[in-house]
């Protein structure tokens, strides 16, 4: 295992003192008429009143020292000397001082790397775009840099005209922009079988969220003439060398489905499918096929082996469920999470993010008592469908241990469960599709850590 | 002057060949129900019903050879080796392909680079998230990589307790999340003297879009107990050595501003005020003071050297207006744009960017014929204010030469204007505030290059 430093990302730390007595009595009614912002300050100022001898958020001038004391009060100097040149970084790169925030592997995971996953350090994120660079990876056989200008994409099968499309074919037609996560059906799965993973990076990093642009498949399917009467379902290629294929219903491929070439703004990177990627929204990100080749429309599933032996969920009875792809209403807590440490009591911001595969998110429910008790966390705009959404609410920490929860519901009404109801249903030999309440248990001591609530 | 190759980043190429006579007789109607892709697909198809014995959008099998032959209508080869393990880049780049996509100077536009602009390429994005490795730079003093563990930020003034935060202050205070473009005042600004700069990265590369996150000021103005009787403006101070100072009305200030740790869901980029900078939604960058190390409440504006002598409007009767700073409400089409070539007759998709600094845009229209006629263009959901809208619209291109423009009216009913119209009013010497509608002349050839029409 890498040590702490290596794991965890930004930690949470203190500010560096705490004297300031007067710091509610200096706030009066503001008079502000919007009305998230004033829930926001009331919220903030009622944690602070209630912890103002503990928790300050700022150093102050001390009693008997002015603040014309330069030492006292004073904000960073300002630079004295030329800075860099413009373009000294023709295409930028994060600060040298955000060099821990990475996509990791979990040792022993997988056998090769080339058939393993990379998480995405939720962590340490914000918002809902996962920046490209930090994107999580789940390959089959390893990854490749395809050249766009070699790069074919066939449609075959049930189809009046097969054709085959370059990438400038492709970047000529009709054009759609939407962000939507993605998520791998195995997602959490380690949590199935209480194996704790100690951090919200390997808990739940196989998601990640983008804005992808490219063809709608519905458009591509019609330039072929595809059989509207036999042809029920599409197969997914990639280019890689896994075979791995996926079977989509053609409902769903007339959907919202999108043959993209753009994510956050720029071509795919290599790692997520460059030139061509197939979007489901959705859908767990195997169906997501990498260095897409071909789609082939048939009249049945073709049942391939990631179909019918991987990618299933196993019950109770020994029997396993197939072609079961939708991500379910799902939730996490991202900040605090586990291996991080608050080191004050008082005011703490809790953030997160939840998700749905039906739809938007309509509400989500923070617990600081290991699920007793609720309280309806802040959604921020903009709330999309089959996207993430981010969640913030205030939290004034007494100090005590704590566990905090948080959970979805989304436009369908559907409750994200709690991990008991799960397995009551599913037992706990599943690898796939875990969207369990998580729990993070907070210490005296300010450390977090994954613990399992049922 | 660099090359065109690294000038004009993804030229639009055209497919292979265009061997597909019976392209329309294929399409029927497809009975789907969805309202936007149903319109999506009817424009598609009728430009490629016109043009089919020009364009089809790809390779199909010949007369006399079967779909069979795999040297006819073959995808891609799947690869038969490993890939790269994942985390080979722990934090990702751009495929060895697309490294012609960079922000750039423009030689000679300034004396010294860390005086100086990069500008964002326009013309290969995607969407509206700009990726925070080409968002644009504007410095007056070069870029910093300012360690955030020293950083310290103060409110002073007319407070009844000043504060000195630290970023750990600053992270665990209530947080939003919230996606706006930045758009420097002097974009588009060689264009008021009639210099037609040749590509849309250098007509309007001096804006981006983020998604931001961070804390509200008007949470930590209040924090600090402000005068709110006298308290009528702040300014706002950077880290850099450029003394570059901003007055920001105290309306605005408790409105919508951010002090922001957080840019497309990581920390800022050094060259983007890592790790603090000011948002102000609809206003023009250089408000958006980076590397903050200060605001200060006062009872009037400060009228800095910034404010008086530079970013000012100078008019035709040789007054100059100061505090013009909302960006009003302007578009662009980024693709086809100047430098990049169409080769092909038929269906291409129009794209481009609007926004407006004074709320949601409402409609983009387009016209191929220099304003006589226009069209409205479908608009990419989010629609967000203060941030940028994608647009795209189906052209079915004759092959003869055409002027394409695009015009965007705001929520407000702002209609973007003609350049003849905003220099009427304005004059020609100005170098802000150059909203006009942008034209980009096609020839015959294929070939778009940037001319005005007034």
């Amino acid at each position: 295992m890498t040590n702490k430093s290596e794991l965890f990302g930004r930690i949470l730390k203190a500010p560096e003192n705490f004297v300031d007595p007067e710091l509610c009595a200096v706030i009066t009614a503001s008079g502000l008429n919007e009305e998230r912002r004033g829930f926001l300050r009331k919220t903030f100022l009622a944690a602070s009143a209630a912890v103002a001898t503990s928790s300050a958020f700022s150093q102050t001038p001390r009693s008997g020292v002015g603040a014309g004391d330069p030492n006292i009060l004073n904000p960073s100097i300002a630079a004295t000397t030329l800075g860099k040149p413009v373009a000294s970084n023709p295409y930028g790169q994060p600060s040298k001082y955000e060099t821990n925030l990475l996509r990791r592997q979990l040792p022993g995971l997988t056998q090769v790397p080339q058939a393993s996953v990379a998480f995405a350090p939720l962590q340490g994120l914000f918002g809902i775009i996962t920046p490209s660079g930090l994107h999580f990876e789940r390959h089959h056989q390893g990854w490749y840099d395809i050249d766009p200008a070699t790069h074919r994409f066939m449609i075959d099968g049930m189809v009046k005209t097969p054709k085959v499309f370059t990438m400038d074919d492709l970047m000529r037609m009709p054009s759609v922009s939407r962000m939507h996560f993605i998520e791998c059906g195995a997602n959490t799965a380690m949590e199935w079988g209480n194996v704790a993973v100690p951090t919200v990076q390997y808990s739940h990093g196989m998601m990640s969220c983008c804005e992808f642009t490219g063809v709608p498949l519905s458009l591509l399917l019609d330039n072929c003439g595809f059989d509207r009467k036999n042809g029920k379902y599409i197969l997914a290629e990639g280019g890689d060398g896994s075979a791995m294929t996926r079977t989509i219903a053609m409902d769903r491929a007339l959907d919202d489905v999108i043959i993209a070439y753009g994510m956050n703004g720029e071509m795919l990177r290599p790692e997520n499918g460059y030139p061509l990627r197939l979007v489901v929204p959705g859908v767990q990100g195997v169906s997501w096929v990498k260095w897409l080749r071909r789609i082939k429309v048939g009249d049945q599933p073709w049942a391939t082996k990631d179909e019918a032996i991987h990618y299933v969920d196993l019950m109770p009875d020994g029997q396993h469920r197939q072609y079961t792809s939708i991500q379910e209403c799902k939730s996490v807590i991202t900040s605090p999470s586990g291996g991080q440490r608050i080191l004050d009591k008082g005011f703490n911001n809790v953030t997160g993010l939840a998700w749905s595969g039906r739809g938007k998110i309509k509400r989500v429910d923070v617990s600081i008592d290991g699920g007793r008790n609720w309280r309806t966390a802040r959604l921020e705009a903009p709330i999309q469908s089959k996207c993430l959404t981010r969640f913030n609410i205030d939290w004034n920490w007494d100090g005590k241990a704590a566990i905090l929860q948080s959970r979805a519901i989304d436009e369908t009404g559907y409750v994200q469960p709690k991990i008991g109801q799960l397995r009551a249903v599913r037992g706990t030999k599943s690898i796939y599709h875990n969207n369990a309440i998580q729990s993070w248990s907070i210490l005296e001591s300010g450390e977090v850590s994954n613990v399992q609530v049922s």
